[in-house]
This record gives C-alpha cells, structure tokens and sequence, in this order.
C-alpha cells in the first residue's frame, strides 16, 4: 500500500489520524522488510520510528540516528521528518498543534505503556483492520543447547513463576526474546536475530504454554487463535504482564481477568545478568570476532583503501563466516566511507555504493550471533592521512570510550548516569552525539537488548554480569562520523557496592587517528593496556604478516 | 496525637494501614512545626519523609540525608526507619511485603501524580477526618515590589494565560510558591520561606482568584471553602492542573469539570528562568550575604575553635542580619561539628550542642532570604589541624564541584546528568553522598525551588537563567562530614545549544582542607580564578584585619 492509498483508506473510513508504530505484535523487536508497515508507506528503512497519518498529512518521527537517512529516503512533499527525542511526547505535541482530538491505532502494535501514556491526553480509537499487523512463520525451530545456556527451560520457568507468581495466577510474556531465552528455543527467519516469535502464559507450578503459528512439537505450542480461549481460563483471576512489551490488544481480547502490570521483572533481570556459562561463551565468541575483524583490518590495510564499501562489507562477513559457531550478523553491517559515515546507521546497497574515500575515515560497525555469544564492534579507520580535524575528533571519542569504560560507579546506577560519563567528555568541547551511549546486548538473542541502556532517557539500571555496549560517536554531517564501540560487561569493583567493566571485544582501536598530546597519563595507560591484552589474546591466531601489523598496532603509544 | 492513640483510632475505625505525607494541603511547600502529622506522630524533625501506619507497625521513610537523624529521634521498638530512594516505590514495597491491600490517605495532603502511581497497585481509600490536615494563617500579607520582580502579577497572569489556555478554560495552581510568585505577594508566617499559601484559578483572560482563609485585600481573595463553589462553574469545561503539586481532593470536589493534566508547564519555566531584574537581585544579595559570611568567617578564625555550634549560629545571624534587604534566613541553620557533620542536616539545639571539635571540621550550611533574592552556601571549615583523611576527602569532594561549576552541557541536559558530572568523581574512588547535587532556588521564595534539581532520580532538565546550588559531599557516619555549596546560575556557553554555569556566591573556600596534589592544573586554575573573584569583590567591604586574613585566604594555591 502506498502512502497516498492509505491516506484515502483514512478519509473513506472517516478516520481522523492514524499512528503507525514500527512494531508487529512482537513489540520492540526486530521485523522483516514484509512486515514493516512505516517501511511500506514511505520507504523509510532505519529499524525505529514512528509515523502519524492523516488523510491529507503525515509526519515520520525518528531518533538522532535516522534524522539524516530518513529525508534522504522519504518524499519531503509528502512526509515531513521530526528528529524527536521521545516519540510519545512529539506525537502528543503534534496533536495539540494540529488539533487532532482522536488518534486511531492498531491495538496489536502498540503497548499497553504507550497507550497509558497516550490516554489521559487523547481520545484513543483502536482499529484493527485498517493496517492489520502481519507475521511471517519462521522456516525452522530448534532448542538452544544446555552447553550453552547452562540453565535448562524448566529451570527458568520454576525460578521465574517462584519469584513472580506467589500472589497472580499466571505471567503473560509477549516478548519474543524473553520467550526465546526462557524456553531455550530460538529459530530460523529473521535474518540477523534467532529470536523465536511466540507468546507464553507462564503459570504458578512453573508450567509453560506458547502461543505461535504454524510451529510445532516444543512443549505446547498452540496457534495464536486459541489465546482467547485459554485466556478465558483466568476470568477472576490474576494475570501479571510487562506494560511496556505486551500490545494493548492482549488486555482488551478477555473481560474479567485481573490483568496486573509488573512492578519488579524477574524474567528480565535473569535474562539481563548473564551466568557464568554464557559469560564464558561470549568471552569465546569475542576471542573468534576478535581474530575474525583483527584478520580483515589486516587485509583493508592491504588494500590502501582501494575498495568499495560493499567490498568491505562482504570480505568481513567471509572471515567471520569462518570462525567457530559462527550463525549469522547480528545486524546488517555497517561500512560508511567519507560522508556516508555522518550518516550514524548508513548500511551500503548497491545504488549507494561508493569506494572508501581517500584521507578520510572509514566508519565500521559491525557483529556477529555465535552459538554461544552475540558480539557488536565499531571501529574507525583511517584511510590514507585524514585531517588533523579528524585526528582531534577520534581523540575526544576516545576519551569518552576510556572514561566510561574505566568507570567505577554504584550498583544500580542508572543507564542515564552511564550514559553522561562519556557523553560529558563531548559536552566540555560543545560537542554531542544523537545515539545512546551503549544498550544491553542478548546471548544468541537480539545485538539490542532491552530493557538496560544508556542513553540521555532511560530508566533503566544496572547490575553485576550485564552485557552492554560502549559507544560514543561524533558526526559531522556531510563531512565524516566517528564512533568507537566495544562490548563490556559489569563486574564488582573492589569497594563493596560498586561495579566496573571488563572489556569483551579484543580488536585494535586505530592508533593513527590519535593525538597523544590530548590523552592524560591515565587515558594513555588504559589504551596501552587494552592494545597489550588484544595482542596477547590474538597473537597466536594470525599468520605472520598479520602478526607483524597487529604487533604493531597493539604497541604502546 | 501520639502513634498510640493514631493507631488505636485506626483500629477503631476499622483501617488497616494509613499513609502520613509531610505536606499539609500546600504539596512540598515549608510547613510549620504544628502543621507537621510526622513530627507529631514520631519525633522526627527532618523536612522530608513518609510514614507509613497500620494499627500495630509504622514504618518511616526518609532519604539519605535524613538516614541517622530519623534513626536518633524516634523511638526503635515502635517505629522502623527506611532510607529510600523513591518513597512511592517503597511504599508499594511495604505494602506487598506486608500484605497491605487497602491503603487510607487524606486526599487533602497527597498529589494526583502519586495517587496515580499508587492507584493500578493497591487499592486506595480517601479518608478526611481521620487525620486532618491543618493550616495556620499568615501574620501579614505583601506585595513584593516591582523593582525585584520586574514584571507586574498582571503582566505574568496574562503570559502564563496566553501560553496555557488556548484550549483550556481555566488553570488551577496549587502550590503556594506559584502562586506567590505569579501574584508578586508574600506573608510572615513560616520561619524561613515567605511563600503566601494559597490556591488560584487562573481564567482564560489572565484574571486570577485567590481562595485562602483569613488573607484580605490583594486582589480577589476568597476563603477555601468557597473553592467547591467557584469550581461548579466550570463543569462541562476544561480546566488544567500540575499533578505534581495538586492534591487529589481537588479532582474530586467536584463532579463533571473536564480536568486535564499539564503537560508542560510554561508557568514553572518562567518561574525557574530568572529575569534580568531577579538576576540582578541575587548578585546583589550574593554580595551582602558574602561580605556577611566573609566576616563571620574571619570571627571565627579568630576565636581558634573556642565556640559552640549555637554559638556559630547566632554569630552567623548577627552578621546576616546587619546586611541590606535581609528579611530572615533561608532555613535553620546547620552548624555541625564533628560526628555532627555526618547527619548532614543537622541542627544544633540546646539539647544537642556541643563545642566546636579540635582537630576537625565544622560543617556550615546556611542562608538568607533577601528581597532581593534568596542565599544558601556551605562552607566546611578547619578547627585546628585536620587529619589528612579528612584533607584527601576535601579535596575529592572540591574537584567534584570544580568539576559541575565547570562543566558545558547542552540546554535541557536532564538534572540527572548534571547530578552524575559531580557524583563520579566520588565514585571513581568507590565513594558517594546520599542526597542531591542541587537544587533550583527561588527568588524571596522557597529555597529548594521545584521542578528542576539535580538528583540521581529527577526527570527535571536546565534551561538558560536557573539559579541551581553546586553541593556535593561526603560523609563518614560517626567521624565527620564534607559539604562545599555555591549558588550558580546557567548561562550559554560560547558553543550554540550549550549552556555553563557562573557563580553567585561570594565566599572563599578553606585552602587548608587542600591536597594541592590532587588538583589537575585546571582545577586550580578554576579555584584560583574564583578566589580572586571573591577577593576582588568583597575586599571594598572588610576592614583592615579582615581584608589581611582575606587576602591570604583568596591567594592562589
């Protein structure tokens, strides 16, 4: 459906405006091109955002990350771009400026915590079938081993339903990942993430039920279509539910259940403070990414920038398509040269394609799904001489990396808080980056793990053993853009109540972009330290040439 | 009332838990002692907390500043003290760890938005009379001149009714400092604070009415019980409300008024964002207070720590209240030495006082209410030869400071993040301090002025012109306390978006509480700037021997 012809669905059907989130039913997680409706009515390809329809307007809202690509990509005749910095607040100021007094929606796309937002502020309509929410069924499910997840299903489902459900008869799950790591399954479709689409009612023995179309034989997996009937079972009774995951629909679908909203989440704090088996994968896993990236910046720096951005994205997936347990990227891989890189998620196609570009920087974010770990890594580097503007930049970034990863801060501090420590670093100069600083990253599940992040609006917290990215940037637009990332995850430091991290990712941050004159003694420590422990961790991996370079690289500054 | 007879009334009437907020029907605002249902009930002293009652517990909430002080007033075996982090959070805790399902409030005494929070957890039940809330009327009422405010109640009242009131009919104000503000009165009532407490209808046309009880002659002051009356006139019609700071009972008065919740509230941005003419005013009272502190301070070296904490305090008053404008100080002053000094809101009473403790700090927190503008600074002095403990702690906590009263950060930074800049300092050495890093400060009005403040919870963000306090610490229970406050405001920075902050106070930092070799070379630069801002400034205002101790007080390190 093009956007015109959806606008005239609106006024045939007297609608007023319509809000289109970027969710199917499985809110906040990854979709298929077919399934993505704001993808379908402008052209829109970025993986967030929100779009507010009338008959005769429409308004696309997206974060930092998208504000340039999303008016590159979409009509400006037809569909005015918001940078917002909260979705639901810019809709709510689009309705008071435009006076829109009933906004309709698709109660299946949207939570149950935006609607309550929404609510004392608009007239809500739910509308099924305007724009009805599509799923594609996955081509394969299987069981993610024991090896791996050292905690069987049955284990998670009795801790969780003993922790949450001493005074509710029954836990609703509608997120696809927290589905995935409690059942220990995951599937074959999504082509960066294993996540198997499916609901569950999660009782008090610790039994389970998933709903999901057209899977069969793992435990008791019903089609969607026998939700209400099973839902009736629990009239009069108590139902728990995460108000940001499930879709308004769920608590409209059965009158008569006591549907109440979770206050503390066990599920998702178990599923956030990674155990020693999967601590221990994704150590195994950053040791296979690291030789695997390690390997090809041996071989970009062969090619003395003589190549493409695609050239670049297919070499990289042929040396982690290599390493062992290797499934698929956990995203569509990042290779933005020159200009492209200010552009904070550009991902290359064949009609945008250009050669890296000489005395610039090369923006690389990139990662991998293990069997045993997720990985996300961005690294900046320099091809040719990039200007002495540049080289500044990349320092400064550097400096917010280092003073967050080196940070020491209280148990539960806020991802917020995280979020400033490097932030803070760009502010002193003016400067900023319209990202967050870092987001919780899943075991085998989605490189974007809810609810931890840091970011400038969360409230999210932090513990011991969470997997989390760090990942500052600078972006100057139609010029170049910067960001150095590592994955990291929380461990105590030695004064009692506070944590610190320990560094993941094992491959070279780009010595040539730095200006050691601007680097404190610490700063230059902290760097030397992390360069001597890749070279110690990939050394016996890389042939002799690699070895040489990767020596090199990794020496003291 | 005692706890006993509370409680027995509550067993008779049949209710199984009670919840007692500090507020009278003025939500957050100063009370007065007879006004205070927790200070009844328990002891407790402190200007924060929440009590929660059932007829045989009570369990009393207070934040960190507040964690020993409520330990040491009330009594063990009948009441448990909880420090908290949120209060709204805690209570439901309690209330699900103790099976607490019906919760009784006087809706006279809570806001909507905590009403809200609590409402989808716990069933909750209105009861007025149990404990009513009492109010005692103001001495005197008075315009505030329009020489400090600069613009006229009428000028405000049509601004805030030209920004607020297109689609609305009307806008109700609760909290007594907006009104004050809005209608440039005042009263003599409440020791510290000269808000006027009343409530106010602001209509569509900017015409204002005032309800509160024995106040005549300013405008339309009509008494409260007249409230209910005024309020069915706009049944069928729109009328707005701050739930922060409105008490449920008004959405409950009356039945059938469209009532709608602010969603921004340019009322409180143009309170919080000073005016030339209110700027003015704080510099000018920064002055008087600093040449009044100044000379206190030179009392004090003089008198070689042969004192006492009363002692302190009248002294401090005598200067304060020889300087021009000063009306009354800004709250009890905290003069703590020794082990005091970790209660960090300590009051010294008659009870309690002691001599100034040698070879320690004294911690002073104090202030004044000018009209002109409103003061609050901390100072902690040597007494005789500190430990190099106590010297080390000084200076984490200086460079905690210097760190936020430098820093650049872009407008509508969250107070969070602003809280964090200070805060991590501390914890890089696994360190921190239980209260906020500061807080916005009225004009002659409340001291800790609401909304904005920076806390490790706060969902408040910084606009050009916010007068805010810089007061991190540390505190060591039983040994001592560190605490160094300034009042700055925030101003652009020379980088488009980005704000810096410039001091107000006009009061030298003790240099011997200084480890010179922890200070960065930035740090010192920016102590020694400020110090001969501080030296330059107050030296016309000393005489002879006063200006010698300043001079050396101010000279760089």
């Amino acid at each position: 459906m093009t956007l015109k012809e959806f606008q005239k669905k609106l006024k045939d059907n007297a609608i007023k405006a319509f809000l289109v989130t970027h969710d199917n039913m499985f809110l906040g997680q990854d979709i298929l091109e077919s399934e993505n409706k704001i993808l379908e009515l402008t052209g829109f390809t970025g993986s967030a955002g929100i779009l507010l329809v009338t008959p005769s307007k429409a308004w696309l809202l997206v974060d930092g990350r998208y504000a340039i690509q999303a008016r590159l990509e979409t009509d400006p005749k037809k569909i005015t771009v918001i940078e917002s910095k909260s979705f639901t607040v810019d809709v709510v100021v689009l309705c008071v400026k435009y006076k829109i007094s009933t906004l309709c929606y698709n109660p299946w796309c949207i939570s149950v915590s935006d609607v309550n937002f929404y609510a004392p502020k608009i007239t809500l309509k739910p509308v099924e079938n305007i724009l009805p929410c599509t799923i594609v069924p996955p081509a394969k499910v299987y069981q993610h081993a024991l090896k791996y997840t050292q905690l069987s299903a049955k284990e998670k489902c009795e801790t969780v339903a003993k922790s949450l459900l001493q005074g509710a008869d029954a836990l609703l799950i509608c997120a696809a990942d927290d589905v995935s790591w409690l059942c220990n399954l995951r599937s074959v479709l999504l082509p960066y993430t294993p996540v198997l689409r499916a609901y569950a009612l999660l009782n008090r023995q610790g039994g389970i039920q998933l709903f999901a179309d057209d899977v069969k034989g793992f435990g008791i997996i019903l089609p969607m279509k026998a939700l209400p009937k099973v839902l009736e079972k629990y009239k009069g009774k108590t139902v728990l539910y995460n108000a940001d995951t499930t879709p308004q629909k769920m608590l409209d679908m059965v009158q008569g259940i006591n549907f109440k909203r979770l206050f503390f989440n066990t599920l998702l704090d178990m599923k956030a403070s990674k155990n020693k088996t999967e601590l221990k994968g994704y150590r195994d896993a950053h040791l296979e990414d690291g030789i695997a990236v390690t390997k090809f910046l041996y071989w970009l720096h062969q090619q003395k920038g003589k190549v493409s951005e695609l050239d670049v994205v297919k070499k990289l997936h042929e040396f982690r398509a290599s390493r062992k347990l290797f499934v698929s990227e956990s995203f569509a891989t990042i290779a933005a040269a020159g200009a492209h890189a200010a552009i904070v998620h550009y991902q290359p196609t064949e009609e945008t394609n250009i050669p890296l570009k000489k005395n610039s920087v090369l923006l690389l974010d990139s990662g991998g799904q293990y069997l045993n770990g997720t990985t996300d890594v961005t690294r900046t580097i320099a091809i040719g001489e990039p200007s002495k503007q540049m080289i500044n930049d990349f320092t400064l970034v550097l400096k917010a990396h280092l003073r967050l990863i080196s940070a020491v801060f209280p148990e539960n501090t806020s991802g917020q808080a995280l979020d400033t420590l490097a932030r803070s670093v760009l502010w002193q100069e003016g400067k900023d980056y319209s990202h967050g600083t870092g987001h919780g990253v899943g075991h085998f599940l989605n490189v974007h793990e809810g609810p931890f992040g840091m970011k400038v609006r969360t409230t999210s917290h932090i513990k011991a053993d969470y997997v989390t990215s760090v990942e500052p940037g600078y972006y100057l637009e139609n010029k170049y853009g910067i960001r150095i990332e590592n994955l990291v995850y929380s461990v105590p430091a030695k004064q009692k109540g506070f944590l610190k991290f320990e560094n993941l990712t094992l491959i070279p941050i780009d010595k040539t972009l730095i200006n050691p004159y601007l680097l404190s003694v610490g700063e230059r420590d902290a760097l030397n330290n992390y360069h001597q422990r890749v070279w110690h961790c990939l050394a016996p991996y890389m042939d002799k040439n690699e070895a040489k370079w990767l020596k090199a690289a990794c020496s003291p500054l």
